[in-house]
């Protein structure tokens, strides 16, 4: 069972994932907890470059490409190992990031986009995506509150927020079996109950 | 004019370039002297991350996109720039090592490595090629003798080596126009004037 977080800046995602982590292993399952563009030590690495206030000059093929090379050593060492185990892995962010971010955040065509994201996975996709979505004034504002959280990444312009945010959305409503929105503006205990939810769905059939 | 220059381990391929560039500016043009991966501060730093020994875990995907990656910057910052400027840019590596180590030598189907190429380079092709080529077992001896440069791209076997070498060939021989072959067994003055010869014929029509 593979799960993944999505969401725009601010939406609380990864302050989310402990109580959710803490809670499916409570319901019996062994579980990975991981992240993107990290999760391993090269990806560590790269995130670094990324997300270095210095390398304001990072032109938007060079930021994909790093986030694919990220996920192929993720998929590879990290991932698919734990699946192969029979574990839940939990993952900040994946595949669908790219999709909104550089596909509709930077109107990368996106058919280029999915055949490149899937040299990158091998083919592996989430069995289940919860995107926790939020109007992007809100999220922003809860970001600027987080100073330590601040980085090269939230620089753009709200109008980019918003172009991310409705790619979301796009991508949610393409594949409803795979997908569950989460209302992100509510409060953190109903927003990780809506989560729990989810999760439980899918896992007692 | 955009001169490319590539070859196996020990090719001498490196070391060649100072000469070069200065008899090409000698000649009365501007010139640019740039390598892959590096060649840009994004670049240097995923070169560091590529060149590490530490990450002798580093999945052949990985190591692709992440080549590719410093490519899209190296070509939007660096070259492209110098080309339109109607500068001479001298490469030290570009996308013909992409085809000859992930394609031929790590068996990576080369129709997706030349898309990959072609978005990673937005397009952008060498006018000239110099492929300084050697026998593996020869070129494995002269990249021992300086230990310095060994690393962990290195660490391969030399049927790795000859893949790639074999490779070359083929690129070479697939477009003639744009290939030189020069023999890089023969003595470094020999090599060098060979290059010059090649460099020359372009340059004056």
């Amino acid at each position: 069972m593979f799960i993944t977080l999505e969401g725009p800046e601010g939406s609380g995602k990864t302050s989310q994932i402990p109580a959710l982590a803490e809670f499916i292993k409570d319901a019996g399952y062994e579980i990975v907890v991981t992240r993107e563009p990290g999760g391993t030590p090269v990806g560590d690495q790269i995130r670094e470059v990324l997300m270095n206030l210095k390398n304001v000059s990072i032109v938007p093929r060079t930021e994909i490409l790093l986030f694919l090379a990220a996920r192929a050593q993720h998929v590879e060492s990290v991932i698919r190992p734990a699946l192969e185990l029979g574990k839940v892995v939990l993952c900040d962010r994946f595949g669908d990031s790219t999709l909104a971010y550089q596909g509709y955040g930077h109107n990368t065509d996106l058919t280029t986009l999915r055949s490149l994201l899937d040299f990158s996975t091998g083919g592996l996709k989430p069995d289940l995506t919860l995107l926790l979505d939020i109007p992007v004034s809100k999220g922003i504002e809860r970001k600027q509150d987080n100073c330590s959280e601040w980085n090269r990444l939230d620089a753009y312009a709200v109008a980019f927020h918003e172009r991310v945010r409705q790619g979301y959305l796009k991508l949610a409503n393409e594949e409803p079996d795979r997908w569950v929105i989460i209302n992100a503006a509510h409060d953190k205990e109903k927003v990780q109950e809506s989560m729990r939810q989810a999760v439980m769905q899918r896992l007692s059939p």
